[in-house]
């Protein structure tokens, strides 16, 4: 069985929408303490992570409530790196979404636009009419390959967010897809339990389609 | 498929070792904003969460450069609910150990001492005898179901710790197992992938075992 990591590290270095992580060590063995310890500050949307519905939806599913069912369970990574900015339900119908319930979205963002340092001036997010879809489809979960799902048009008023979380819809962002095959695969993706919140860091594995 | 959750929130009244996480709302509905966003402080040893080689081996692997086969792959739920404090060699024997390379020690304190908020006077750990017993039989990886694996008695000189982290066996720490049958499962632990640190929260799933 081999298991496919997709996420991206966290470090002070890493790419950012706002603020980046930062750590202090409380204790370190070469100061002459047993163990290393460190502390993180860090923002609930740092890394791969999930936005549950209460990131948009006052009083919605918070990060800690999300059911495993819509984050745990068979996903389809569909191939979509010839788009150019924005995803549409076009763009998903011929990529083979069909009636994939976790999908998650390949494009040039993973061998670009991940990877720098600095956030760039365009990027491929999902348009609100493809999110609709999804909503529409009974889908339970959506991921792409940069800091937001959102296309960057989009950023003022985030109506793919809106879209999704108002589905009850899990985002997962900063996935990154650059050495998965698109197909089908079993996925488990787990947020850190942050109680009543609406993110948090959320590693996630690709499997063996097994189940 | 039902897959059983094993992860303690994460909340600013949870129980610690030292301090407890903190958050802030950066943004929030309520007050006009687009979406809610929070920040967090948290200690790399907040929650279920995974201590790494180097948290006590200088220069030892680091919590995101472990292995998936570290973490990832069938697990075995022992019954050690009768150990009043330190398991044994003769324990993890009695308990169907066997020839497990991931091992997940279900004791008390699951419906006891991991259940309140304050830190409690005695727990059940791993002995170090019972450590070595794990260096010595190839295993890659042992969880507790408590803020430390170690032995209350042996809280300064971490010699459990000491073992484990220098055969590169990977700890989690902070398991619930209040639910969960002893047995064997597939096991997906998964560490934020704090770059060179190490000790990261790593929620924990267990699924059927199918592979």
């Amino acid at each position: 069985m081999s298991a496919l990591d997709i996420n991206i590290k966290v470090t002070p270095e890493m790419l950012h929408w706002g603020r980046r992580p930062t750590f202090e060590m409380v204790e370190e063995i070469k100061n002459g303490y047993p163990s290393d310890v460190s502390r993180w500050l860090i923002g609930a949307h740092t890394g791969t992570h999930v936005d549950a519905p209460s990131h948009f939806v006052e009083g919605g599913t918070t990060v800690d409530e999300i059911a495993l069912d819509n984050v745990v369970g068979p996903a389809r990574v569909l191939d979509l790196r010839h788009v150019e900015e924005e995803i549409t339900p076009a763009d998903l119908q011929q990529a083979g979404i069909g009636d994939a319930k976790r999908v998650l979205f390949k494009t040039r963002n993973s061998t670009d636009a991940l990877t720098r340092a600095e956030k760039s001036p365009t990027w491929v997010g999902l348009g609100p009419e493809a999110a609709q879809w999804l909503a529409d489809n009974g889908v339970l979960f959506a991921a792409n390959d940069y800091m937001t799902i959102e296309a960057p048009a989009n950023t003022e008023k985030w109506p793919t967010h809106v879209i999704l979380c108002g589905a009850g819809i899990v985002i997962l962002e900063n996935a990154n897809l650059a050495d998965v095959e698109p197909g089908d695969y079993m996925m488990v993706c787990q947020p850190v339990p942050f109680e009543g919140r609406e993110a948090a860091p959320a590693p996630t594995v690709l499997l063996p389609l097994a189940y």
